[in-house]
């Protein structure tokens, strides 16, 4: 690796074409500065990605690594409607991790960035025995207009955004050491956060409620009953299976970074939005004490509480 | 350790008392949500913390490392004279780790916290090999005041607060395996960010430039001096050295965060802000093709140019 002043500076160097004019100062000074437009708040989210835990060496090329890192926080940002502003790096690496291995990882985060126009603004560095990054990303959204997760109420669809368990029948696939597909490679490796989607949702107000799904729909669903207090009744044959994964891939699988959201019943929504499909798959209804959390009605119409199995890190170790 | 959902919910309500008017939605959310009062700026850093390069478990009691993690966040926003608005804390932890030492670890970041109304609102969590905690502060200063790195010009006197190498000081003692006097333990594993004497001091518009202690005066010195383009010129004999600590770890010695900034020669500036000494200890030059960086004059009026060593992080492994 190189000294950290120098890669520093080379950090800074690679990342200086993109801007944003929500951004005043970026990297260079104890603190960056922005002012969202007139009229707009700001929103503000961060990711931790660690070696072993989100992704493995062997198995994540470095640009795939640097990409998933941002697309992680740029989802969350999607989720609630927003537009990014900039980001921040908090980045640990091992003294002998090889240079090529640091770029790749900057390339990737950074071309993902420039997609999106979202500068680099700032960050930290330290050696670290496996490498980790944490990464802030600060949005807006005109004010009062962020899609919450507690806006849920009886009666409303829920909605889900392409197809998903792509990401995790991927996962699968590295983990029992098969060569993927490129499609399926692509889809784990260089996820699309779903922000241009997010902000057209946001500006026709056809969302009561959003989340993202990064650790799987019957966690993040979860979020959504928990904070609207609510219930939830998937129906399992409408789900969006991705090519080559399973349904129960599909529910519990993480990383697909695809939205979920409900809307009002008489919401009319097209059948996909800037290429990409919209899929109804339940409904929410109203809590009780002998129904809460997330249903499921299964083909021969019988209705079947979900156990939740999504992703949990602690859990692993 | 707490399952991680179980955790989370734990760290929502222990830091549920803390408000800022400036923050619209805390923990909760894909995004927390802030919005700057009129007129301000919002600024922007973060701060990573790693078991065995910032800390070590043997060494540095869990309240004392929760309450640097954010310390170091704040000192960034005091350099620019900014007010603190709300943290946001990535935090890997070993599933193995003691209950209690993450409870610690919360109960003294969140007592900082508390002390200045920085509410915790949002982050992430993850099992780690090694305990991580990556610290992101947001705040406010009235648009275009927030001090900068690059104002210094030719002529100006250069400022510390405080003492200096009292951290470092401590430090070499615990590496040494010495039993610390009360006071210099609490300054190296209870820093206090100087918030109070920044704001103070930008409000009257004294600093041309500022930044907070955090690497070593030598190199913090020398990122004014590079972004501003000039030379320093330090009197040995000028620098407050703490007690216990030498002019070697004043110079190169991390981890005080104090404040040096820099102000016109004219500038009338009192003794003590706030109970805390003010000390005059040297002048910005012009730079020069002959001279660059910091330059120190020592007893005997010679002046030497400085050897930089102060901590880099990836040079140390």
């Amino acid at each position: 690796m190189l000294p950290e002043r120098k890669f520093i500076e080379r950090i800074r160097r690679m990342s200086a074409g993109i801007g944003n004019p929500a951004l005043l100062r970026g990297i260079g000074d104890d603190c960056a500065i922005a002012r969202p437009a007139a009229g707009q708040e700001l929103l503000v989210t961060t990711d931790l990605s660690i070696e072993g835990v989100h992704f493995r060496r062997e198995w994540h090329p470095p640009r795939s690594v640097g990409h998933r890192c941002l697309a992680r926080g740029l989802s969350d940002i999607a989720a609630m409607g927003g537009q990014p502003v900039a980001c921040f790096l908090s980045l640990g690496i091992p003294g002998s991790l090889p240079q090529p291995w640091a770029e790749g990882f900057m390339r990737g985060l950074l071309a993902l960035a420039g997609q999106f126009k979202v500068p680099l603004a700032g960050g930290d560095t330290s050696s670290s025995d496996k490498i980790i990054a944490d990464i802030v990303v600060l949005g807006q959204a005109p004010s009062g207009s962020a899609v919450l997760r507690n806006g849920a109420r009886p009666g409303d669809i829920i909605f889900v955004t392409g197809e998903l368990g792509g990401s995790a029948a991927a996962l699968k696939g590295l983990y029992a050491g098969k060569k993927l597909p490129a499609a399926a490679r692509h889809r784990h490796f260089f996820p699309v956060p779903r922000l241009d989607i997010g902000r057209w949702l946001r500006q026709r107000k056809i969302p009561s409620a959003m989340i993202d799904l990064s650790d799987g729909l019957s966690v993040d669903l979860a979020h959504i009953c928990r904070e609207s207090n609510v219930v939830a009744v998937i129906d399992a044959t409408a789900v969006p299976v991705a090519r080559g994964a399973s349904l129960e891939l599909a529910m519990h699988g993480g990383e697909d970074y695809e939205l979920l959201f409900t809307a009002a019943k008489k919401t009319k929504l097209p059948t996909r939005i800037m290429g990409i499909s919209i899929t109804p798959i339940g409904e929410i209804q109203a809590a009780s004490s002998r129904r809460r959390g997330i249903q499921i009605r299964d083909e021969t119409g019988r209705i079947w509480p979900l156990q939740l199995a999504g992703w949990e890190h602690f859990r692993k170790n």
